[in-house]
């Protein structure tokens, strides 16, 4: 798995509780991270970068846990490496789908996410009778990363960017960003305020776990069970003092120092 | 000049205006940006890419305009090439310890600068009586990006970073990151009620360009003067669909589409 920094250890967690006896080779590419305010042709050369890494280390498949790069990358490192990929926002969109009765979602992502129009195609390859309406909320990921999860500056944030959503009557918001699921009581709060007190979230974290399970039992993958689990590595590509905090406030659980890659 | 992204045209601005007739090549590294939340070694790296490309292309000194960059990396950079590097952090120091009755002066800056120790290093050159207090302002940086210039999500985040500078009893505070002048007046208008309404806010950037006026003066590098005035050549990493409204919003004036470059 990679992401463009730590928020895809949301997904390992999922992943990990879904497939306890996977090996899991984590790199987050924390020297260039954002990659959401950036460009498609940037964050492309980014994935085949990561990507090229992790099938250097050996690995079965690879899941892209970021948004911005699952939203223009996969068929770029599918052409380029012979290797599965599998990304966040298909997952999703299905999600999201199923949880519609309004038959609108709302979607708030990284600007390059929003940009991509990913998540409006996912959804019509999944239904014609839903829309997808992007919000690209890029504020999310920094105060993810300072830790700033409670108080006036992340409530008036995220207040700003449902408006839209609630303008455009959703009854859905997928938290399209590996960053926003540590915001999700303050999302689901302020939407079921704002939006309705129907209303459904939906974190793509999980969707995605279960494709990776449909994907390994269709192709015969699964690792056998172990009485010790699988392992965790994850790797880095700029090692700031920040990492032990923010990796176990996106994974959850205690991690061993990263291993300092350059690409 | 190179920055880690677009910040630094802040500095090239004060730049224009103190020397007109020089021709500024600004290479802003969009693809990694931001800098300031990660670490030195990877700093230092970026550093001398970015150096590497401006001497190619002949250039007789480096402004780093970037306060992340400035911090750890200057002497690496004259270590590895033989060009004249000015960075921002030394006309800050000088600048606040001119300004500071009190002794006592306070630093905005990104979690980078302020864990390098460069500015309390740099006021220490400056006078043995005056104190460097830090305070990293990291969200100011996606704020500003986003054009969040206004409102309550800065106000707050602003007087969040200012209470720890007022309880140690500063009456300057320094604006350590290019990103930082453009929420001036309202660093200014909170800084006014929660210190002192004699409190002195300084800018590096007028005083970086200070800098480098002197310098060419004293090696006879001034350009001479010119009808036309000089040119400005921007060089970007990544180009964002932002490029047109960051630059505007931080150079004051019009620009020419930027060329992308490879590092």
């Amino acid at each position: 798995m990679f992401d463009s920094g730590l928020g895809g250890l949301t997904v390992v967690r999922a992943l990990r509780s879904a497939l306890p006896d996977e090996d899991i080779v984590y790199l987050g590419d924390t020297a260039r991270v954002p990659y959401g305010t950036k460009g498609p042709e940037t964050v492309i050369r980014y994935a085949l970068g990561c990507s090229r890494h992790l099938v250097a280390r050996g690995v079965k498949a690879i899941v892209i846990a970021c948004n911005t790069v699952s939203a223009v990358a996969p068929d770029h490192v599918r052409a380029a490496l012979d290797v599965p990929v599998l990304g966040v926002i298909d997952p999703g969109a299905r999600a999201a789908v199923a949880a519609t009765s309004s038959g609108r979602v709302g979607i708030l992502a990284t600007a390059g996410t929003i940009a991509s129009g990913a998540y409006p195609r996912a959804v019509a390859t999944q239904s014609t009778r839903v829309e997808a309406i992007g919000q690209a909320a890029p504020l999310l990921v920094p105060l993810a990363e300072e830790g700033w999860l409670e108080g006036d500056v992340p409530r008036l944030a995220v207040e700003r960017y449902l408006a839209p959503l609630a303008d455009a009557g959703v009854d859905v918001v997928v938290l399209g960003c590996t960053h926003y699921p540590l915001f999700r009581d303050l999302i689901e709060r302020e939407a079921q305020r704002m939006i309705s007190p129907n209303v459904r979230i939906v974190d793509s974290a999980r969707a995605t776990a279960d494709d990776v399970v449909a994907f390994l039992n269709d192709r015969g993958l699964r690792a056998d069970p172990r009485p010790t689990g699988g392992s965790i590595r994850v790797c880095v590509t700029d090692r700031s003092g920040q990492f032990h905090a923010i990796a176990s406030r996106f994974l959850g659980e205690a991690i061993e120092a990263p291993e300092l890659v350059d690409l």
